[in-house]
């Protein structure tokens, strides 16, 4: 399996993903390199968590996903080989892959200690392509990971906000936006089952209020906010053929609320102005 | 042949990407994937159209391109496999490749609708990822097209602005705005060869007028604008060393006049302001 | 050997870019394609010049990369194939090979001439698409570059600005701002051994000014403006979990001062107001 996806805060057109990639390519040169994004939010781990958590699990079993949101950089922090469910990780160990290691089956942790395969001379700014480019070539080539450094017990965790159910009634949060400007939350849809069953379910954020939770986008007119469970199992807020973080002004850490049957009945206050 | 290209209008950096080639992969892991652009503009099927139509026929023979501009997904819109000229697109029916299909010889269309080789659960949201991304890992596999699902008559057509041309006078406008902010028009250089050959031609666009048809950028002197030719044949306005869309605040939509020859005896309304 | 790079001033998601590929790709439907950046400012020489400067030789040797910053495109510049220490060059001879040739080994130069390895017909405007991407297609597939033209005596220069060192102190200036808006300086590490083991060495850039060289971003606190020898092995400026142009309001060109030892007696102007 020569297969390596790239996830990084490093910006659009960074040439640090470049000198990676070329780090890479120079221990395997057969390897097949996919950037999933290097639009992670500067230093922000949550960020990156939940893009991995999203769609790693998308790719081959055997993939080796290399993620660089380190601003811990040159620390003690550790740097981590970790083989979750079907995938394997390389990744500092600062919570990165804390969401993913929740889903996925556990399986060998390694803390990356050989220099033997590091890029020398190792910089102090840039793991990502001393370390754990070279470590994820060496990983393509079939090298067993128990080379690059001894056994961890566990991976660092992050806290992540729990969505709340009571009946009739689900709070959650908003975690991140899309380009096409949706609110992702983290509220996930099995928790929805009766509030999509029922047409009288309200979703309100900021000012926004959804009335019912839709299938798809175009099942209501241009301009109308919408509810509804998207491609990643999440309940999502967007306005048809607009953005819904613009028109609403909200983002990531902005309160959701999702009442239906028994919970619509006790008076919910009522947002102002609309949108 | 393993070659398949992506264009859609989820945007720089956008997971959904990744997922779409995580779902490719997953069937076919000696895919070979090129992105043609993520940049298309959101929900706007005739700029992806262009793209298609400009870039698509550079890949080698029997290239497979998955193309996601896709406002009406989870309705009953079809999603096709086309075969078009020496390439295979597989795109949703709604005019994106409409462009394409009037310049191409017309070959096999197709109407995906066998369910056994979609991502399942299909979700309502995201046909990209659960059904064109697979489609195209099994054609790049070798699969007979028409194993996806029936024939169809044809495919799904927009509405294009046309150049209208009398003796020494074209009327067209602009289509597109490339990165350099050069404004892409809707005529071909093949309606302006006696245009090209006259030093006293005219192109005008908004506030803007350029003196004759120049051979390439470097032609004229830093901050003039220039009317050229382009690399995908169609007349463009740009200004040496600077941005034309800028300068001019035209974008899509705007109205471009050549005028030479007899055109220009006629007397045409002198532009406001100049650039 | 197959690898080929991409290193353009086309912007993010150009389709140029995908144009270039596709003809690379339709003569080695085997190549494999990375892309370094497309996001060099545009026609900015200077600055495409030091991202292959600080990339390129992070690649296997024998990677053939292209390069397009051209703003003389369809003029009588010339167009070459350089092979430049372990790594072969395609690109406009304008200078954006300049700082690769002044560190790496001088090796063949030749000038493209043959239009036999061409793309016909030529456009006077994309040669990067019709003659750049298919001389890399060729060479990838293991042509000799002398049957791409006669071999040319030596490349075009740029101007670079030198550090000037006295005793205690370096002025330079920064060079570039990458995506965390940490500046890039042209001061190489190398001139700074004792300033960097005197931690009363104090660099000013603007109204900026940090104590100390430190090793690694983590090793002040958030919101602190500090100087290190970043991964390129150049003097840079950095705040921590921030942004040094932002806050600094300073970009290329702008002059940074090192000072330790016997030049921190000298009287060093205090920069007013601070950061």
């Amino acid at each position: 399996m020569s297969l390596i996806t790239l996830t990084t805060d490093f910006g659009v057109g960074s040439p640090y993903v470049a000198a990676m990639k070329g780090a890479i390519l120079s221990i395997n040169p057969a390897a097949t390199l996919v950037d999933i994004t290097h639009t992670v939010c500067p230093q922000d781990i949550r960020h990156g968590a939940l893009i991995l958590a999203d769609v790693t699990d998308r790719f081959p079993a055997g993939t080796i996903h290399v993620a660089v949101v380190d601003p811990g950089v040159g620390t003690d922090r550790a740097i981590v080989c970790a083989c979750l469910g079907r995938q394997t990780y390389v990744a500092p160990d600062n919570g990165l892959l804390s969401l993913v290691a929740r889903r996925a089956a556990p399986g060998l942790l390694i803390r990356l200690a050989d220099p033997a395969y590091w890029l020398q001379p190792v910089s102090a700014t840039f793991h990502g392509r001393d370390i754990m480019a070279p470590a994820a070539g060496w990983l393509s080539l079939g090298l067993d990971p128990r080379r690059l450094g001894p056994p961890v017990e566990r991976l660092a965790d992050l806290e992540w906000p729990e969505p709340r159910a009571t009946e009739g009634r689900v709070e959650g949060e908003v975690l991140a936006v899309d380009s096409f400007g949706n609110l992702i939350t983290n509220v996930p849809g099995d928790m929805l089952t009766a509030a999509c069953a029922d047409d009288r379910t309200a979703v309100t954020c900021g000012a926004g209020r959804a009335s019912g939770i839709v299938r798809t986008y175009a099942d209501r007119l241009k301009g109308e906010l919408i509810a509804l469970v998207g491609s990643t199992g999440r309940l999502e807020l967007a306005i048809v053929g607009g953005s819904a973080a613009e028109v609403l002004r909200v983002g990531p850490g902005h309160p959701v609320t999702i009442t239906w049957g028994r919970g619509n009945r006790v008076l919910t206050p009522w947002p102002q102005g609309g949108c």
